[in-house]
């Protein structure tokens, strides 16, 4: 069972192309992009295009190979009905300075984003989803570190509720281009490869930005060997390519100097070029319809899985789920 | 068209009942009874309650005598997902120190009440109602002064958005039975009339406990008279008499003193004690069907009359209603 929130994250498909987002013990599990998120921490961005960048994103998602009949993606506008009187049995439980705290808000942030900790941390919880999760089921949340406060936030509350609280695990952000000090920027295309970038531009990207851990000339690579801690094109390497064996060779050999950063560069240029040309020609599978079929909380192959489920297999008697 | 947010509002019922809450220029009105305000600002009542205590409220706002085929009542859990969109947009133009500053909220006070800020105020414009208010109809308020700071706020946010302004008008708080300077209590019986009191209960608080502005003995109420402006049972009568002259004969001779506390209770008595008793008559007339009724967004007979309604009469060609 996936659920996925759709909003305008910039470099969400990472989460569910490397599988972190994946189905965990037949529970739920949830990558978080939110719409409304969005919305509130973007001056710039109206709410309709915040909407539109979610629908967008679902594609992303969906072109990442998630099973529609196992999977509910959901932007929090669309779904906040069911969302809402869980968010409230949060917010009452929060309070300000609680929030100011674990947040970092100043008293110049907008209320939303106060009330926003409280809707990001309610699917958390499967009386979100009624009409096809279990009461009582854990939801486990794979997540970004920088999203912990609000997690962290929820279980406190999931404690003082008797509700199960929601397991965490935490993926690692990836180094911009220009190594581990820095950051990648929506704004600044040299410092990110994006899902849409031709082969060319991800190998020329790589080629000229990507930070190296090698000597600075050929003599002191082979004499000294290169900083794999460092390296970007190898830590890069180390999410993308799937040969562990490979991996191990390659860090082996450019450590020892005995292989170059050009070289390593190069192979993670293929990498990389292959997974985008495979995603994009993934979503470009991807119609409207197949991601309102992704949206739609009624459908019967979600009911179907979760309400009444007996380990027969049999559907038992079915409570009429809730109009959403 | 009425617009009715159905919460737990203790004295609700007075806006209906004396008028001020009716159709005005044909637009839109408000009278504010929310279910989430409710269990965010009352640490001892459940949702669930909350939203129970909305759908009796709402069979006190019918049984005032609105006409459902232009009344619209909903509690803020179930129309959120309209409301929510247009609460962002507000909650992205308040500051925290805005809400502190407006509310007097502290830092122990939970995250909710601040987003309630913009929950509160969404109503007030139109894109909250798509399926039947025309784009850009003013909304009209009646409020009670204590809701002032919400609707001052959505006022500045209005004009930063070049929506509308809501127009508001203010109701004066009733005083509580024992005088201007208390206060009603729910949790103390001996300060309020409730609609749920019989004749019999109604006569007695009222003689009992209603603050007399008359002499403190016969001879002197015949010789100094009474003091209208702090006597309870004048103020009451002032609200609940609809006979304007019958109200200015009893105030002259209970200000000259030809009239005796007693006497003028004794005419509050039969005047509540009637309005009580035709309402409750009402109220047992409406059943939970109707409330659904009220309480349906997408009905043809709220759809007919706004969207696209043309001079004619004639309905014009209808866009299709959004779902909610």
């Amino acid at each position: 069972m996936c659920l996925a929130r759709a909003g305008a994250g910039g470099c969400s498909w990472r989460a569910c192309g490397r599988g972190e987002a994946r189905t965990t013990q037949g529970e739920g599990d949830e990558a978080p992009w939110e719409d409304d998120e969005k919305f509130l921490f973007k001056p710039e961005l109206g709410l309709e295009e915040c909407r539109r960048l979610g629908f967008e994103n679902a594609k992303d998602i969906i072109a990442c190979g998630f099973d529609p009949s196992k999977t509910f993606i959901f932007r929090d506008t669309d779904y906040i009905r069911e969302l809402y009187p869980v968010a409230l049995e949060i917010q009452k439980r929060i309070t300000l300075s609680q929030a100011m705290g674990a947040f970092g808000f100043q008293k110049s942030d907008n209320i939303g984003k106060f009330a926003f900790a409280a809707i990001q941390s309610s699917p958390s919880f499967a009386q979100s989803f009624p009409s096809f999760l279990k009461p009582g089921t854990r939801c486990f949340i794979p997540q970004a570190i920088d999203q912990d406060p609000y997690f962290r936030l929820c279980r406190g509350v999931a404690d003082r509720m008797k509700w199960p609280k929601p397991a965490l695990i935490h993926s690692k952000f990836l180094p911009a281009l220009q190594g581990h000090q820095t950051k990648m920027s929506a704004s600044v295309e040299s410092t990110a490869l994006y899902m849409t970038d031709t082969p060319k531009q991800i190998r020329k990207k790589i080629n000229k930005y990507a930070f190296s851990g090698g000597g600075a000339t050929l003599e002191e690579q082979q004499k000294y060997g290169a900083n794999l801690d460092v390296d970007v094109p190898y830590q890069y390497l180390k999410i993308w390519l799937d040969d562990d064996e490979e991996l191990e060779q390659i860090g082996k050999a450019y450590a020892s100097g005995e292989m170059l950063t050009g070289e390593v560069k190069k192979r993670l240029g293929d990498v990389v070029a292959e997974l985008v040309e495979k995603h994009q020609a993934a979503r470009k599978e991807v119609d409207d319809e197949l991601v309102h079929r992704f949206m739609d909380p009624n459908r019967e192959e979600l009911r179907r899985k979760w309400v009444g489920h007996t380990p027969s297999g049999a559907p038992a008697e079915e409570k009429e789920a809730q109009p959403v």
